[in-house]
Protein backbone atom coordinates (compact mmCIF):
# COMPACT_ATOMS: atom_id res chain seq x y z
CA UNK A 1 0.00 0.00 0.00
CA UNK A 2 1.15 3.54 -0.68
CA UNK A 3 1.33 6.22 2.02
CA UNK A 4 -1.86 7.76 0.65
CA UNK A 5 -3.71 4.45 0.77
CA UNK A 6 -2.45 3.87 4.32
CA UNK A 7 -3.60 7.34 5.31
CA UNK A 8 -7.07 6.61 3.95
CA UNK A 9 -7.21 3.29 5.80
CA UNK A 10 -6.17 5.00 9.05
CA UNK A 11 -8.72 7.79 8.60
CA UNK A 12 -11.49 5.26 7.93
CA UNK A 13 -10.40 3.23 10.96
CA UNK A 14 -10.77 6.35 13.12
CA UNK A 15 -14.12 7.35 11.60
CA UNK A 16 -15.62 3.87 12.15
CA UNK A 17 -14.69 4.01 15.83
CA UNK A 18 -15.63 7.69 16.29
CA UNK A 19 -12.06 8.39 17.33
CA UNK A 20 -11.66 11.53 15.23
CA UNK A 21 -12.63 13.59 18.25
CA UNK A 22 -9.42 12.41 19.98
CA UNK A 23 -7.21 13.02 16.95
CA UNK A 24 -6.33 16.67 17.49
CA UNK A 25 -2.83 17.59 16.28
CA UNK A 26 -1.79 18.02 19.92
CA UNK A 27 -2.95 14.53 20.88
CA UNK A 28 -1.47 12.92 17.77
CA UNK A 29 1.90 14.58 18.44
CA UNK A 30 1.73 13.09 21.95
CA UNK A 31 0.87 9.63 20.61
CA UNK A 32 3.72 9.84 18.11
CA UNK A 33 6.19 10.74 20.86
CA UNK A 34 4.78 7.98 23.06
CA UNK A 35 5.31 5.34 20.37
CA UNK A 36 8.82 6.67 19.67
CA UNK A 37 9.46 6.20 23.37
CA UNK A 38 8.34 2.57 23.21
CA UNK A 39 10.66 1.96 20.27
CA UNK A 40 13.47 3.62 22.23
CA UNK A 41 12.92 1.28 25.17
CA UNK A 42 13.66 -1.77 23.02
CA UNK A 43 17.15 -0.40 22.38
CA UNK A 44 17.97 1.24 25.69
CA UNK A 45 20.12 -1.47 27.27
CA UNK A 46 21.62 -2.84 24.06
CA UNK A 47 25.19 -2.11 23.03
CA UNK A 48 25.55 -0.52 19.57
CA UNK A 49 26.61 -3.97 18.31
CA UNK A 50 23.61 -5.73 19.85
CA UNK A 51 21.32 -3.09 18.39
CA UNK A 52 22.64 -3.90 14.91
CA UNK A 53 21.63 -7.57 15.43
CA UNK A 54 18.20 -6.85 16.88
CA UNK A 55 16.23 -8.37 13.98
CA UNK A 56 17.89 -11.77 14.48
CA UNK A 57 15.85 -12.29 17.65
CA UNK A 58 12.42 -13.28 16.33
CA UNK A 59 10.39 -11.92 19.23
CA UNK A 60 12.19 -8.59 19.30
CA UNK A 61 12.01 -8.28 15.53
CA UNK A 62 8.22 -8.44 15.74
CA UNK A 63 8.22 -5.82 18.51
CA UNK A 64 10.51 -3.46 16.58
CA UNK A 65 8.41 -3.81 13.42
CA UNK A 66 5.17 -3.13 15.30
CA UNK A 67 6.49 -0.09 17.13
CA UNK A 68 7.81 1.32 13.87
CA UNK A 69 4.38 0.74 12.31
CA UNK A 70 2.78 2.61 15.23
CA UNK A 71 5.15 5.57 14.80
CA UNK A 72 4.33 5.70 11.08
CA UNK A 73 0.59 5.41 11.81
CA UNK A 74 0.52 8.48 14.05
CA UNK A 75 2.85 10.43 11.77
CA UNK A 76 0.51 9.74 8.83
CA UNK A 77 -2.59 10.64 10.85
CA UNK A 78 -0.98 13.90 11.93
CA UNK A 79 0.03 14.70 8.35
CA UNK A 80 -3.52 13.95 7.20
CA UNK A 81 -5.14 16.12 9.87
CA UNK A 82 -2.71 19.00 9.22
CA UNK A 83 -2.70 18.69 5.43
CA UNK A 84 1.06 18.10 5.22
CA UNK A 85 2.50 16.22 2.24
CA UNK A 86 5.14 14.20 4.08
CA UNK A 87 7.06 12.94 1.07
CA UNK A 88 7.27 16.43 -0.37
CA UNK A 89 8.28 17.86 3.01
CA UNK A 90 11.11 15.34 3.34
CA UNK A 91 12.32 15.86 -0.24
CA UNK A 92 12.60 19.59 0.50
CA UNK A 93 14.32 18.99 3.84
CA UNK A 94 16.94 16.82 2.16
CA UNK A 95 17.70 19.62 -0.31
CA UNK A 96 17.94 22.11 2.55
CA UNK A 97 20.30 19.81 4.44
CA UNK A 98 22.58 19.51 1.40
CA UNK A 99 23.35 23.22 1.86
CA UNK A 100 23.48 23.02 5.65
CA UNK A 101 25.92 20.10 5.77
CA UNK A 102 28.33 20.42 2.85
CA UNK A 103 30.20 17.16 2.28
CA UNK A 104 33.66 18.67 2.79
CA UNK A 105 32.73 20.11 6.19
CA UNK A 106 30.48 17.38 7.56
CA UNK A 107 32.48 14.33 6.56
CA UNK A 108 32.84 11.84 9.41
CA UNK A 109 32.09 14.41 12.09
CA UNK A 110 29.51 13.52 14.68
CA UNK A 111 30.33 16.71 16.56
CA UNK A 112 29.52 18.89 13.62
CA UNK A 113 26.47 16.74 13.01
CA UNK A 114 25.22 17.10 16.54
CA UNK A 115 25.73 20.83 16.69
CA UNK A 116 24.25 21.55 13.31
CA UNK A 117 21.75 18.76 13.52
CA UNK A 118 18.68 20.55 14.97
CA UNK B 1 9.28 10.92 -4.36
CA UNK B 2 8.27 7.49 -3.06
CA UNK B 3 9.39 6.19 0.31
CA UNK B 4 11.92 3.94 -1.43
CA UNK B 5 13.37 6.86 -3.38
CA UNK B 6 13.55 8.93 -0.19
CA UNK B 7 15.29 6.05 1.59
CA UNK B 8 17.88 5.89 -1.18
CA UNK B 9 18.43 9.65 -1.03
CA UNK B 10 18.89 9.49 2.76
CA UNK B 11 21.29 6.55 2.53
CA UNK B 12 23.36 8.34 -0.12
CA UNK B 13 23.35 11.51 1.99
CA UNK B 14 24.81 9.51 4.90
CA UNK B 15 27.37 7.70 2.74
CA UNK B 16 28.66 10.96 1.20
CA UNK B 17 29.24 12.40 4.67
CA UNK B 18 30.61 9.15 6.17
CA UNK B 19 27.79 9.25 8.69
CA UNK B 20 26.87 5.56 8.38
CA UNK B 21 29.12 4.83 11.36
CA UNK B 22 26.73 6.89 13.54
CA UNK B 23 23.59 5.29 12.14
CA UNK B 24 23.30 2.26 14.39
CA UNK B 25 19.70 1.23 15.12
CA UNK B 26 20.18 2.39 18.70
CA UNK B 27 21.32 5.86 17.65
CA UNK B 28 18.62 6.20 15.00
CA UNK B 29 15.93 5.24 17.53
CA UNK B 30 17.32 8.01 19.76
CA UNK B 31 17.30 10.55 16.94
CA UNK B 32 13.73 9.58 16.05
CA UNK B 33 12.61 10.08 19.65
CA UNK B 34 14.51 13.37 19.82
CA UNK B 35 12.77 14.73 16.73
CA UNK B 36 9.38 13.54 18.03
CA UNK B 37 10.18 15.50 21.17
CA UNK B 38 10.85 18.65 19.13
CA UNK B 39 7.52 18.23 17.35
CA UNK B 40 5.84 17.75 20.72
CA UNK B 41 7.30 21.01 22.01
CA UNK B 42 5.53 22.99 19.30
CA UNK B 43 2.19 21.79 20.67
CA UNK B 44 2.84 21.70 24.40
CA UNK B 45 1.26 24.99 25.45
CA UNK B 46 -1.48 25.07 22.81
CA UNK B 47 -5.10 24.29 23.63
CA UNK B 48 -6.63 21.48 21.54
CA UNK B 49 -8.38 24.19 19.51
CA UNK B 50 -5.19 26.17 18.93
CA UNK B 51 -3.42 22.97 17.89
CA UNK B 52 -6.05 22.43 15.18
CA UNK B 53 -5.23 25.88 13.74
CA UNK B 54 -1.46 25.52 13.91
CA UNK B 55 -0.91 25.57 10.14
CA UNK B 56 -2.52 29.01 9.81
CA UNK B 57 0.52 30.58 11.44
CA UNK B 58 3.07 30.65 8.62
CA UNK B 59 6.18 30.43 10.77
CA UNK B 60 4.84 27.58 12.88
CA UNK B 61 3.57 25.76 9.81
CA UNK B 62 7.12 25.66 8.46
CA UNK B 63 8.41 24.40 11.80
CA UNK B 64 5.76 21.65 12.05
CA UNK B 65 6.43 20.52 8.49
CA UNK B 66 10.20 20.39 9.05
CA UNK B 67 9.96 18.47 12.31
CA UNK B 68 7.61 15.97 10.67
CA UNK B 69 10.10 15.58 7.82
CA UNK B 70 12.86 14.92 10.39
CA UNK B 71 10.77 12.26 12.12
CA UNK B 72 10.10 10.57 8.77
CA UNK B 73 13.78 10.80 7.82
CA UNK B 74 14.97 8.90 10.89
CA UNK B 75 12.12 6.41 10.68
CA UNK B 76 13.08 5.66 7.06
CA UNK B 77 16.78 5.38 7.90
CA UNK B 78 16.00 2.99 10.74
CA UNK B 79 13.75 0.90 8.49
CA UNK B 80 16.50 0.81 5.87
CA UNK B 81 19.21 -0.22 8.31
CA UNK B 82 16.98 -2.91 9.88
CA UNK B 83 15.48 -4.15 6.61
CA UNK B 84 11.90 -3.37 7.67
CA UNK B 85 9.25 -2.75 4.98
CA UNK B 86 7.38 0.06 6.72
CA UNK B 87 4.33 0.16 4.47
CA UNK B 88 3.88 -3.60 4.75
CA UNK B 89 4.39 -3.44 8.53
CA UNK B 90 1.71 -0.77 8.90
CA UNK B 91 -0.76 -2.56 6.58
CA UNK B 92 -0.41 -5.65 8.82
CA UNK B 93 -0.74 -3.61 12.01
CA UNK B 94 -3.99 -2.08 10.76
CA UNK B 95 -5.42 -5.57 10.13
CA UNK B 96 -4.32 -6.66 13.60
CA UNK B 97 -5.94 -3.59 15.16
CA UNK B 98 -9.23 -4.34 13.40
CA UNK B 99 -9.46 -7.48 15.56
CA UNK B 100 -8.13 -5.77 18.68
CA UNK B 101 -10.56 -2.83 18.55
CA UNK B 102 -13.88 -4.11 17.19
CA UNK B 103 -16.07 -1.20 16.14
CA UNK B 104 -18.94 -2.06 18.50
CA UNK B 105 -16.63 -2.09 21.55
CA UNK B 106 -14.28 0.75 20.70
CA UNK B 107 -16.77 3.32 19.41
CA UNK B 108 -16.20 6.75 20.91
CA UNK B 109 -14.26 5.45 23.89
CA UNK B 110 -10.99 7.10 24.70
CA UNK B 111 -10.74 5.01 27.85
CA UNK B 112 -10.96 1.77 25.96
CA UNK B 113 -8.58 3.23 23.44
CA UNK B 114 -6.05 4.20 26.04
CA UNK B 115 -6.14 0.89 27.83
CA UNK B 116 -6.05 -1.25 24.72
CA UNK B 117 -3.88 1.19 22.87
CA UNK B 118 -0.37 -0.23 23.46
CA UNK C 1 13.96 9.96 52.03
CA UNK C 2 16.09 12.78 50.65
CA UNK C 3 17.31 12.83 47.04
CA UNK C 4 20.78 11.84 48.24
CA UNK C 5 19.40 8.87 50.18
CA UNK C 6 17.33 7.84 47.17
CA UNK C 7 20.40 8.11 44.95
CA UNK C 8 22.32 5.83 47.28
CA UNK C 9 19.48 3.31 47.35
CA UNK C 10 19.31 3.32 43.53
CA UNK C 11 23.08 2.93 43.20
CA UNK C 12 23.08 0.02 45.64
CA UNK C 13 20.15 -1.56 43.79
CA UNK C 14 22.17 -1.45 40.56
CA UNK C 15 25.36 -2.76 42.19
CA UNK C 16 23.56 -5.73 43.77
CA UNK C 17 22.18 -6.75 40.36
CA UNK C 18 25.41 -5.98 38.45
CA UNK C 19 23.45 -3.48 36.36
CA UNK C 20 26.07 -0.73 36.54
CA UNK C 21 27.47 -1.95 33.21
CA UNK C 22 24.16 -0.92 31.57
CA UNK C 23 24.01 2.46 33.28
CA UNK C 24 26.06 4.55 30.86
CA UNK C 25 24.86 8.16 30.57
CA UNK C 26 23.65 7.39 27.05
CA UNK C 27 21.53 4.45 28.19
CA UNK C 28 20.18 6.30 31.22
CA UNK C 29 19.16 9.26 29.03
CA UNK C 30 17.29 6.76 26.84
CA UNK C 31 15.57 5.16 29.83
CA UNK C 32 14.59 8.59 31.15
CA UNK C 33 13.05 9.52 27.79
CA UNK C 34 11.32 6.14 27.61
CA UNK C 35 9.69 6.60 31.02
CA UNK C 36 8.68 10.18 30.13
CA UNK C 37 7.02 8.66 27.06
CA UNK C 38 5.06 6.21 29.22
CA UNK C 39 3.88 9.08 31.42
CA UNK C 40 2.90 10.99 28.30
CA UNK C 41 0.77 8.09 27.06
CA UNK C 42 -1.43 8.26 30.15
CA UNK C 43 -2.43 11.81 29.19
CA UNK C 44 -2.51 11.60 25.40
CA UNK C 45 -6.26 11.17 24.85
CA UNK C 46 -7.41 13.21 27.85
CA UNK C 47 -8.84 16.70 27.51
CA UNK C 48 -7.03 19.35 29.57
CA UNK C 49 -9.95 19.16 32.03
CA UNK C 50 -9.78 15.37 32.30
CA UNK C 51 -6.03 15.59 32.82
CA UNK C 52 -6.61 17.88 35.82
CA UNK C 53 -8.82 15.17 37.39
CA UNK C 54 -6.54 12.25 36.66
CA UNK C 55 -5.73 11.47 40.31
CA UNK C 56 -9.42 10.89 41.12
CA UNK C 57 -9.32 7.61 39.20
CA UNK C 58 -7.62 5.22 41.62
CA UNK C 59 -6.06 2.95 39.03
CA UNK C 60 -4.72 5.79 36.94
CA UNK C 61 -3.45 7.63 40.00
CA UNK C 62 -1.26 4.62 40.83
CA UNK C 63 0.02 4.51 37.25
CA UNK C 64 0.84 8.24 37.18
CA UNK C 65 2.63 8.02 40.51
CA UNK C 66 4.70 5.02 39.41
CA UNK C 67 5.70 6.53 36.07
CA UNK C 68 6.73 9.73 37.82
CA UNK C 69 8.81 7.65 40.25
CA UNK C 70 10.47 5.92 37.28
CA UNK C 71 11.32 9.27 35.66
CA UNK C 72 12.84 10.51 38.93
CA UNK C 73 14.75 7.23 39.35
CA UNK C 74 16.54 7.53 36.01
CA UNK C 75 17.10 11.25 36.44
CA UNK C 76 18.76 10.61 39.82
CA UNK C 77 20.85 7.72 38.44
CA UNK C 78 22.02 9.92 35.57
CA UNK C 79 22.88 12.76 37.95
CA UNK C 80 24.80 10.32 40.15
CA UNK C 81 26.77 8.83 37.26
CA UNK C 82 27.58 12.29 35.82
CA UNK C 83 28.26 13.97 39.16
CA UNK C 84 25.54 16.59 38.71
CA UNK C 85 23.98 18.23 41.77
CA UNK C 86 20.38 18.39 40.56
CA UNK C 87 18.99 20.68 43.21
CA UNK C 88 21.82 23.14 42.70
CA UNK C 89 21.43 22.93 38.92
CA UNK C 90 17.72 23.72 39.15
CA UNK C 91 18.22 26.56 41.63
CA UNK C 92 20.66 28.15 39.16
CA UNK C 93 18.32 27.56 36.22
CA UNK C 94 15.49 29.32 38.02
CA UNK C 95 17.71 32.36 38.57
CA UNK C 96 18.72 32.33 34.91
CA UNK C 97 15.08 32.10 33.84
CA UNK C 98 14.18 35.12 35.97
CA UNK C 99 16.35 37.19 33.65
CA UNK C 100 15.20 35.38 30.50
CA UNK C 101 11.48 35.78 31.20
CA UNK C 102 10.95 39.13 32.91
CA UNK C 103 7.50 39.28 34.49
CA UNK C 104 6.36 42.32 32.50
CA UNK C 105 7.18 40.66 29.17
CA UNK C 106 6.20 37.07 29.86
CA UNK C 107 2.92 37.62 31.70
CA UNK C 108 0.15 35.37 30.41
CA UNK C 109 1.87 34.71 27.09
CA UNK C 110 2.13 31.13 25.96
CA UNK C 111 3.58 32.28 22.64
CA UNK C 112 6.40 34.13 24.29
CA UNK C 113 6.85 31.18 26.59
CA UNK C 114 7.03 28.71 23.73
CA UNK C 115 9.46 30.75 21.71
CA UNK C 116 11.75 31.62 24.57
CA UNK C 117 11.13 28.37 26.32
CA UNK C 118 14.05 26.22 25.10
CA UNK D 1 17.45 24.02 48.21
CA UNK D 2 15.21 21.05 49.00
CA UNK D 3 12.69 19.66 46.52
CA UNK D 4 9.89 21.35 48.44
CA UNK D 5 11.64 24.71 48.33
CA UNK D 6 12.28 24.26 44.61
CA UNK D 7 8.64 23.39 44.06
CA UNK D 8 7.59 26.56 45.84
CA UNK D 9 10.01 28.64 43.77
CA UNK D 10 8.69 27.09 40.54
CA UNK D 11 5.05 27.63 41.57
CA UNK D 12 5.77 31.26 42.42
CA UNK D 13 7.60 31.72 39.14
CA UNK D 14 4.50 30.48 37.29
CA UNK D 15 2.10 32.60 39.35
CA UNK D 16 4.11 35.79 38.76
CA UNK D 17 3.95 35.24 34.99
CA UNK D 18 0.33 34.02 34.97
CA UNK D 19 1.53 30.76 33.48
CA UNK D 20 -0.56 28.53 35.74
CA UNK D 21 -3.25 28.42 33.05
CA UNK D 22 -0.77 26.56 30.80
CA UNK D 23 0.34 24.15 33.52
CA UNK D 24 -2.30 21.44 33.14
CA UNK D 25 -1.01 17.94 33.90
CA UNK D 26 -1.33 17.11 30.19
CA UNK D 27 0.81 20.08 29.14
CA UNK D 28 3.38 19.49 31.88
CA UNK D 29 3.72 15.82 30.86
CA UNK D 30 4.38 17.06 27.31
CA UNK D 31 6.96 19.59 28.48
CA UNK D 32 8.68 16.90 30.57
CA UNK D 33 8.87 14.57 27.57
CA UNK D 34 10.10 17.44 25.39
CA UNK D 35 12.96 18.25 27.77
CA UNK D 36 13.85 14.55 28.06
CA UNK D 37 14.06 14.56 24.27
CA UNK D 38 16.48 17.48 24.32
CA UNK D 39 18.66 15.66 26.85
CA UNK D 40 18.52 12.56 24.64
CA UNK D 41 19.74 14.53 21.62
CA UNK D 42 22.98 15.44 23.41
CA UNK D 43 23.82 11.74 23.64
CA UNK D 44 22.43 10.39 20.39
CA UNK D 45 25.60 10.22 18.30
CA UNK D 46 28.00 9.49 21.17
CA UNK D 47 29.46 6.05 21.74
CA UNK D 48 28.82 4.61 25.22
CA UNK D 49 32.44 5.52 26.05
CA UNK D 50 32.08 9.09 24.82
CA UNK D 51 28.84 9.44 26.79
CA UNK D 52 30.73 8.52 29.97
CA UNK D 53 33.16 11.43 29.33
CA UNK D 54 30.51 13.98 28.44
CA UNK D 55 31.13 16.22 31.46
CA UNK D 56 34.78 16.76 30.48
CA UNK D 57 33.65 18.98 27.61
CA UNK D 58 32.82 22.27 29.32
CA UNK D 59 30.20 23.45 26.86
CA UNK D 60 28.39 20.13 26.77
CA UNK D 61 28.58 19.79 30.55
CA UNK D 62 26.64 23.05 30.87
CA UNK D 63 24.07 21.83 28.35
CA UNK D 64 23.61 18.47 30.10
CA UNK D 65 23.22 20.16 33.48
CA UNK D 66 20.65 22.64 32.15
CA UNK D 67 18.57 20.02 30.37
CA UNK D 68 18.56 17.88 33.52
CA UNK D 69 17.42 20.92 35.51
CA UNK D 70 14.60 21.45 32.99
CA UNK D 71 13.47 17.83 33.32
CA UNK D 72 13.46 18.15 37.11
CA UNK D 73 11.58 21.46 36.89
CA UNK D 74 8.66 20.01 34.93
CA UNK D 75 8.63 16.82 37.00
CA UNK D 76 8.37 18.92 40.18
CA UNK D 77 5.66 21.17 38.70
CA UNK D 78 3.67 18.10 37.64
CA UNK D 79 4.05 16.55 41.09
CA UNK D 80 2.93 19.82 42.69
CA UNK D 81 -0.13 20.18 40.46
CA UNK D 82 -1.13 16.52 40.96
CA UNK D 83 -0.32 16.39 44.68
CA UNK D 84 2.22 13.58 44.30
CA UNK D 85 4.98 13.18 46.91
CA UNK D 86 7.82 12.26 44.56
CA UNK D 87 10.33 11.12 47.14
CA UNK D 88 7.75 8.90 48.81
CA UNK D 89 6.62 7.54 45.43
CA UNK D 90 10.18 6.61 44.51
CA UNK D 91 10.93 5.04 47.91
CA UNK D 92 7.88 2.80 47.43
CA UNK D 93 8.81 1.97 43.85
CA UNK D 94 12.28 0.85 44.96
CA UNK D 95 10.71 -1.51 47.50
CA UNK D 96 8.36 -2.88 44.84
CA UNK D 97 11.27 -3.41 42.45
CA UNK D 98 13.19 -5.37 45.10
CA UNK D 99 10.47 -8.02 44.84
CA UNK D 100 10.13 -7.74 41.07
CA UNK D 101 13.85 -8.12 40.36
CA UNK D 102 15.30 -10.54 42.92
CA UNK D 103 19.08 -10.33 42.94
CA UNK D 104 19.63 -14.00 42.08
CA UNK D 105 17.43 -13.76 38.95
CA UNK D 106 18.31 -10.29 37.73
CA UNK D 107 22.06 -10.35 38.19
CA UNK D 108 23.92 -9.05 35.15
CA UNK D 109 21.01 -9.63 32.80
CA UNK D 110 19.99 -6.81 30.52
CA UNK D 111 17.47 -9.09 28.82
CA UNK D 112 15.65 -9.83 32.02
CA UNK D 113 15.91 -6.19 32.90
CA UNK D 114 14.43 -5.04 29.63
CA UNK D 115 11.56 -7.48 29.69
CA UNK D 116 10.67 -6.94 33.31
CA UNK D 117 11.63 -3.30 33.20
CA UNK D 118 8.26 -1.60 32.59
Amino acid sequence: MTLTALQHALAQFAVEREWEQFHTPKNLAMALAGESGELLEIFQWLTPEQSAQVMRDGERAVQVREEMADVLAYLLRLADVLGVDLEQALAEKIEKNRLKYPVHLARGKADKYTQLGG
